[in-house]
């Protein structure tokens, strides 16, 4: 068998791989369990590795708590028709090292690299299994509950948001504070800000996701009303927030700034709208972009996401070797108080390009929070903390390829 | 006795607080401690709390786990003449309240303050003893070998610094990470990016402080050189890097970056040089600003560090009760392999205003990097991890004022 990561990394896309491998391991029908470096496209160029060589002993274990992509990833797209000279070659070599069973870690993109292949196999009568892994801290695929990464982004975000909330406390004058978080289309991690309060009507006071439009002067107004209650106001809002013509806000300094070379200098939403509630409302401003740490942090994994991450893993293992394919693994949520949840199958074909967002009735009618359904969704996925290793310098201790 | 906090938050200034505070409720010579709220400036409006009725029971120990200034803080700066009738007019405060004893949790400003009040009571024959406690993430107040609150931020930049390595590793196309780190004229927590090397030569490939002047060009072809080694480049700037004649590096963009409104966009220097970078070298370049949670992360708090605020805390509460007055609160390190410390004392009046940046000594010569002599001073800095305890959400729980 062969696994690769692909698309961006996350906390947990290398809990996966060691559910994968490790699952392969124990399983007497598979002789080797290889990883693609830099999946699809560093494995046509040959670069792969044997795990039983690559990871000994206990290292394997430290998969579990190392965050971005261990085997390294790619943003490789498979082309449309299954005619091109790419496939043949692609499973030339999976023949060459002899592989029956293939999986692929990521996000929607991934997911149309696993229906190609898997359609190319059922085509050529190729007996290869074909499964999908999925992982996002966007939470935007389809037909699952929810994605591996995304419970320990939005710990990530939560946690750090209160911090941010303990921060601007400190200070009396009047200030508000932007927060950016990712998520161009879908408003999942910045709707997972809401966690960040120790009670109702606590900051962060705003909380505007990409999935309504973003009306600059109804949120000015809303600051407003804001600071009757708290001088510190703390507004969270994703990097893709649009006005009603679709128009990124964050493109709105575009048509002006540049910088000394006559370049445009892009500067994120939380940016401008940090300026122009400094210029319109008159009270101090600043704007924090969470930025990469909400995809590769690992100090506030969630041991949920984690032990998810790696139980889905290996169910893809178990339903290849069950003749499953072109399949993606799914989360099934059976209760969610107390939490519950069991792996599933879903048809990857209906799952690639395609995007979940937040239900609009789980967003407040004037767009600026989130409901107490959100709440319900996203709390169980957050719990639990995991222990990274440290190593010798007193810092985490991460495995990486040699 | 009374205790303030004053300038920005850090992840242990509660420790210093919670050293105050224990010490004087334990000393039997001292009948109550207050809590100014917000500095002297919330004070001289009558705010203020008494410990035993603020924070219940074990409420008291959560301080050491919360970050953020519990009392909230100011930045008010006290009059340099010391006929002017705020003097007076504290002094009168202190004496309804029957205070003996005051101590000032905060950075060279508040240092400033402890300095005027001490001069105050001494020059009016006053009896109240004023003590200064240190805190700041910039670990630049000169008379100790280094400040509450250094450690953890440290301690948060060179474990966040890493992960971002693993997050830029996972592409194999060239790219340019530019990590913007804290600190406008000292460059202690920028260096402390070293430590996030796992051996010699790793990721982060350059440090830049503001220690040296910055040349835009050097650096460039310093970059080039660095892509010969690795593809991912890592550079970690502080954002008070500034050139030869001593611009900072965040106002070249300044002339020409306008919002819509016609207002001038800043942007720190980690977006101008990832322009810069992108433009000139023609390479994937992104900028990750470290921001707030630098000093207000509760997830990296250094156990050393919180360990150390706490036992300074207690020290000068003890120094004050002896007589000792105008004085700050001092780290003495008496060995560094094993690490050892103890504490001491110094005239504030040395301390306050003053700056203590990194020795050029420590830089290397072309002003790119760190020397050993630095990891070996930060290291025992960052050392042991602190358990946050959660609350009935999953999440780390604070505590703070009713």
């Amino acid at each position: 068998m062969i696994v690769g990561q692909s698309g961006g990394p996350t906390a947990v896309i290398n809990s996966s791989l060691y559910g994968v491998v490790a699952e392969g391991i124990r399983q007497e029908a598979v002789g080797h369990v290889y990883g693609m470096i830099n999946g699809i496209e560093g494995f046509l160029e040959g670069r792969y590795l044997d795990f039983e060589e690559a990871l000994l002993g206990e290292d394997i274990e430290k998969l579990k708590t190392t965050p971005g992509a261990y085997l390294g990833s790619c943003r490789y797209k498979l082309p449309e028709s299954l005619e091109d000279p790419v496939y043949p070659l692609l499973f030339q070599k999976f023949e060459e090292l002899d592989i029956g069973y293939f999986f692929y870690i990521g996000g929607n993109d991934s997911m149309d690299t696993v229906s190609k292949l898997s359609r190319y196999a059922e085509k050529t009568g190729s007996s290869i299994r074909v499964i999908g892994e999925p992982k996002t801290i966007d939470n935007d695929l389809v037909l699952t509950d929810h994605t591996p990464g995304f419970g320990s982004a939005a710990r990530y975000v939560a946690s750090t948001v209160r911090e941010i909330v303990t921060d601007a406390n400190v200070y009396e004058t009047r200030s508000v504070t932007i927060v950016e978080i990712m998520g161009r289309h879908a408003g999942w991690l910045t709707a997972a800000a809401a966690l960040a309060r120790k009670s109702v009507g606590d900051n962060p006071l705003l909380i505007y996701l990409p999935e309504t439009a973003f009306d600059q002067e109804a949120f000015l107004e809303k600051v407003k009303t804001c600071f009757e209650k708290n001088p510190n106001v703390i507004v969270c809002v994703s990097e893709g927030i649009h006005d009603q013509e679709g128009t990124f806000i964050c493109e709105y300094d575009n048509s002006v700034g540049t910088d000394s070379f006559g370049h445009k200098m892009l500067a994120g939403c939380g940016k401008y709208l940090e300026n122009l509630v400094r210029q319109r409302l008159g009270v101090k401003a600043r704007s924090v972009e969470l930025n990469v740490s909400q995809r590769c942090s690992a100090s506030m994994m969630s041991a949920t996401d984690q032990q998810e991450a790696v139980g889905a893993g290996k169910f893809g293992v178990r339903a290849a070797l069950k003749g499953e394919t072109g399949k993606m693994v799914s989360y099934i949520r059976t209760s969610s108080v107390p939490y519950r949840m069991t792996y599933g199958l879903e048809d990857v074909n209906q799952i690639c390009n395609q995007e979940k967002t937040v239900p609009l009735s789980w967003i407040t009618e004037d767009g600026s929070d989130v409901s107490e359904e959100f709440l319900l969704y996203a709390l169980p996925l957050i719990q639990g903390t995991v222990e990274i290793p440290l190593g010798a310098d007193g810092l985490p201790a991460f495995v990486s390829r040699k």
